[in-house]
Order: C-alpha cells, then sequence, then structure tokens
C-alpha cells in the first residue's frame, strides 16, 4: 500500500501505543526511509525534524520500541505502531509515557503519571534518544 | 501552559483515543483556535487543511466527540484528546476507528476491523463530517 508522504510534505505524524495496555506513549514523524527501516528493523525509527537524521528510539537509552503491529489510517496519512516498550519508560524527562501531564480547566498543566526512572542516568548529557 | 503552535507550523497532530477502550480512534491538527474551541465547547474541533478551516468532527454526522481528558506531551507539540465518541464510529468509511486497517509484512493492506455503519447513510454525498 501507499502511505501518502508526497501529501503530508515528506513526513507522516506517528503515534506509538503500548500494545499491552493500550497507553499513547509519544508521537514522532516517520519519513519513507523510517518506515521501511522501522518495517525490515521491527524496532521504530523515526526522522528527526531538529536533527534532519534518521533516529532510533531508543539509540543511547536502550529504551527501544519492539513493533507488535503497524496501521495506517483512511487516508493513509498517519501511522500508529503498537509496540512492546523496552526500560522503564518512552519519554526523555522520565516517565513511561511522553504524555504525563493534562490540561486543566484553568490551561495550566498538571503532572498526572508517576516518573519512572532518573532521565539525567539514562540520558546524562545527549537528552531524547 | 502554552503549546508549541509556532513551531509546529501553527499546527499540532492531536490524537484521539477512546477514553473507555483506550483505543486510538483518528489522528486530526489543531490550531490555536481549534483547541480553545474544543475546550471551550467539551467537543474535538479540529482544523482542516484540506478546507483550511476549523471542522468540528461530527458536524454533519452526529459523530461527535466528547472530550473526557485533554494531554500535552512533553515537547507540548502534540495533543492527546480522551474521549467518548458518540454513534457507531468515526471514520467515514464505516467503522470505529480509522486505523482499521493492519500493514503485513508483505506491504499490503488488510482490513482487520469489523465494519460498524453504512458511510452512504450517514454522510450521503459529503464525507468525512
Amino acid at each position: 500500500m501507499e502511505i501518502a508522504f508526497a501529501k503530508a510534505g515528506g513526513l507522516v505524524p506517528t503515534i506509538v501505543q503500548d500494545d499491552r495496555t493500550g497507553d499513547v506513549l509519544m508521537l514522532g514523524f516517520m519519513n519513507e526511509e523510517a518506515l521501511a527501516e522501522t518495517r525490515r528493523s521491527r524496532e521504530v525509527v523515526f526522522y528527526s525534524r531538529l536533527r534532519n537524521r534518521l533516529w532510533k528510539k531508543g539509540e543511547s537509552s536502550g529504551h527501544v520500541l519492539k513493533v507488535r503491529e503497524i496501521r495506517v489510517d483512511c487516508d493513509a496519512d498517519a501511522v500508529l505502531v503498537r509496540v512492546e516498550a523496552v526500560g522503564l519508560g518512552v519519554c526523555h524527562e522520565g516517565y513511561r509515557s511522553c504524555f504525563f501531564r493534562r490540561m486543566e480547566d484553568d490551561g495550566t498543566a498538571k503532572v498526572i503519571e508517576e516518573r519512572t526512572f532518573d532521565p539525567d542516568r539514562v540520558y546524562g548529557q545527549e537528552k531524547k534518544q
């Protein structure tokens, strides 16, 4: 099947969901090469807009995302990857999920998850790998 | 809290998740106005890149998404909305979730969900509202 990379400017938003718990863990972007590499290696590879290169999730932390299932949406311009997340969390802030804050009615953000690891020990100076 | 709309070119990817089942239902985009309107009305409003205007999900189908919780990610450039989805499905193709197809090892897409409604009866000629 064709993913609508061209329509999406080369990058499609990719949702990562824990295959066991159903929790949404993070959102990244894939280009065609990142998706191909994800399918080949069975571990999630994104395209980093910041670093302008392929970025294997967990390449420095070891917190890789093992692919269980890849889904595509009706318009083929978004991808959902169900994974087994290796390690104590995917977020460079030290949480299981990057969505650890709730937007309150007054517009403030409230942390509603427990920290599961110390990001300084895992990432050191090089954050968010 | 500040959402990084500017960094994201004005639009942040927004994941819609069923609050009860945990299923990921769809992905859309919100600009600042869409998020404000979603928070005010407690029903999900996206920004349609195709129509270049705010787009209330369910405005013609009645399949609105009632907001249960809004979460933001660590970089504040992605939003997760947990919802109660009114009606038999969110997808204009007639499924509960837009992610009704699995990418197979050979690259083909396989439908792995059951159709829950007839989209022609719900949407008529004007698709995808």
